[in-house]
């Protein structure tokens, strides 16, 4: 099946070359197609490493690994395959990976453990070894490629490649951060998996840079949903080769810990924002602003309720400023609200305060919002202090059309 | 928007008359359609009540005074009005309410306290009070119906009517049981809400009545879903209005009780399943039956994942035994899982056991399967004795095609 590019789409950003980052791809052909799959990131020695994984109980083998190994903080290279995603394949899977391990720790002398693989594709077919093992020789021995083409070769069911990219002053030295990321809906045909990786040049501790990307983490990736399901794979790592040259940042009072961690969250939300853009059959891009919730995360809670309501998203599809359908998923989050002073808005037009629709309210203004490809919500609960901004798309008959219509 | 009635209806059943319950239909015009729309059931005196109701913190004020005055045990007259919710209305919200039950308790010359009200459809529009007056003088001064014409009544979006009966013997007696059901999605196109009401002319104590309810809702009620949202009004009430002359069961000792009690689930069971055959766009009737959790609670919660996964949804819809999507809402349900000894089945089949795919696996018998109008899924988690079984439907273009091409 042929997926038109997403209406949504971003051309792709001009990045830096980030140094001690190599890139190169290769044509592994997991599936019958004629495109590089394969992705090899090499990284210098001494580059930190941090990752957030999925939370699936059915995590992949390479979830697994790569869970355990990035504890450790170093890594020398990223190989990410698409096409297959060898979850649920038991011994054959891990075999599969830890083989790809073995032959790329050999080919940079590094230890086993500082090589990342990601896979996304098929869920139950073991990574055919052989293609994995040709690949990875190709990749050595291939020319160095820019981001683009990365982003290409790491995507499946995406319909245009995604990139980002932010700089930071850490004290008197200038780092860059340049990411890209797959992923169209948690699962496509037979497809599967967000995958985002973010590279920079800055000298950051493994520690920190774990707990920099987790906080970043919260805010941007665990804020956006296409359609409530998660991936068996999901992956977000960030690699930093230190050859900046800046005072390594190791806590929150190194200088520029603050510039570098808001860098990376600023790279994380655009990024997470794109596969919003690129949902399965999404047509319209929707921020939903939750605030005056008892806190926080119980204000993320109910945004993802919003964010994921089927009836929410096919009101927005229908351009119809239906806010009862806001107030059903808001009662459902099972998060503390009372019905008699939620407030809801459509493109910072209130609709409802404290429980009742507004007077008079002009539906005017809300029906040419609904009709722009950007939709803005807002729901105040007048509780508290906590707030949060998620990201969704529609729910459109290009989703069924992606995920029903077409037979794998 | 005119809709066809959904493929998977089923003809209305013969149902007994109920001793004690005399029930009447009227014109309201909540909405500007030619039909009865307010529904109004007499109960005789010494009439038992139970319920259950949405645990959606927005839940409208009829919820609200229903929660609190079921607790009393008695009910008098039920009162249904559809074509408007009457949710999120405020004070005018529960003004409307007290209405209705004031004018009730005044003609029946019964406390207030033992009138119920029920109302379905827009959101955000307090009920008219003039027109529910008139419906209810109206309903007052009607010949008594059957419940064919009570289940059309009550419905909004329903494409047909549903009704279910069950009989069981207590001690040397023999008690009938009769209920209507509406709800189609959890929230239709402005309208809102399953409704669904059992009456029986068995004599139950007001306690042991509520426990059995609750009992048989967690088997049923909570185990259907079209598509996971939850309405601010949904209810289930049983009516028992004693007049069968059984000995009156007032526990699990009681002659009877156990007999009454599987009858009872015997109603809920088919009124929930005719909810799902008239979900919004269903055209396949889904059965999950989960085994080997850790425990019933995580099997349901297990099973409420598959079957909200609007990925195994849609791959139910294409007629395409993806099991990998149903690996997928294993790992995220949150329950405890492991990979490697989960198995999965449709239609009977074993697609993958203990992790990995079968050997050999012949897709033939599972597409033919896959072509019929009842499919049905089986998960192995392989840990524990925990089972629970689960009913939804397939999103199809239908669901999209009510939910957002209509504009409300």
């Amino acid at each position: 099946m042929q997926i038109d590019p997403s209406p949504l789409a971003l051309p792709f950003p001009v990045l830096p070359a980030i140094a001690g980052v190599t890139l190169r791809v290769a044509r592994a052909r997991y599936k019958d197609w004629d495109r590089a799959d394969l992705t090899f990131a090499e990284l210098a020695d001494g580059t930190s490493v941090a990752g957030v994984f999925t939370k699936s109980a059915c995590a992949s083998s390479e979830v697994e690994l790569g869970k355990a190994n990035v504890t450790q903080g170093h890594a020398r290279a990223l190989v990410v395959n698409a096409g297959n995603s060898n979850a649920f394949t038991g011994w054959r899977g891990r075999e599969a990976v830890e083989a790809i391990m073995a032959q790329t720790s050999a080919a940079l002398g590094c230890p086993r453990e500082q090589v990342f693989v990601s896979s996304t594709g098929v869920i139950g077919v073991p990574l055919p070894q052989h293609k994995a093992r040709a690949g990875i020789a190709a990749a050595l021995e291939a020319e160095p490629c820019g981001w683009e083409d990365a982003a290409n070769a790491i995507g499946t069911t995406d319909t245009f490649a995604k990139g980002a990219g932010a700089s930071a002053m850490v004290g008197e030295t200038r780092v860059e951060l340049a990411g890209i990321i797959k992923g169209s809906g948690m699962i496509a045909p037979d497809m599967a998996t967000m995958l985002g990786y973010v590279f920079t040049d800055a000298d950051v501790a493994p520690a920190f840079l774990q707990e920099v990307l987790e906080r970043a983490n919260r805010q941007t990736f665990s804020c956006i949903t296409v359609d409530g399901d998660t991936s068996t794979s999901d992956t977000v790592m960030v690699f930093a080769t230190a050859k900046a040259g800046n005072a390594r940042i190791s806590g929150w009072d190194s200088p520029g810990a603050d510039a570098f961690a808001a860098a990376l969250a600023n790279v994380c939300r655009k990024l997470a924002q794109l596969v919003v853009r690129d949902g399965e059959g999404a047509r319209k891009f929707i921020t939903i602003r939750v605030s005056g919730a008892v806190s926080d995360a119980s204000a993320r809670t109910i945004g993802l309720a919003i964010a994921n309501s089927p009836l929410v998203k096919t009101a927005i599809a229908g351009e119809d400023g239906n806010w009862g359908r806001v107030v059903m998923a808001v009662g459902k989050a099972g998060e503390p609200a009372d019905r008699d002073k939620l407030s809801i808005a459509f493109g910072g037009i209130w609709t409802a305060r404290n429980g009742v629709p507004v007077e008079g309210y002009d539906e005017a203004p809300v029906a040419l919002h609904l009709k722009g490809e950007e939709i803005d919500i807002a729901v105040d609960l007048g509780l508290g202090e906590g707030s949060a901004t998620v990201w969704t798309c529609d729910l459109t008959h290009g989703y069924i059309a992606i995920n029903a219509d077409y037979r794998s």
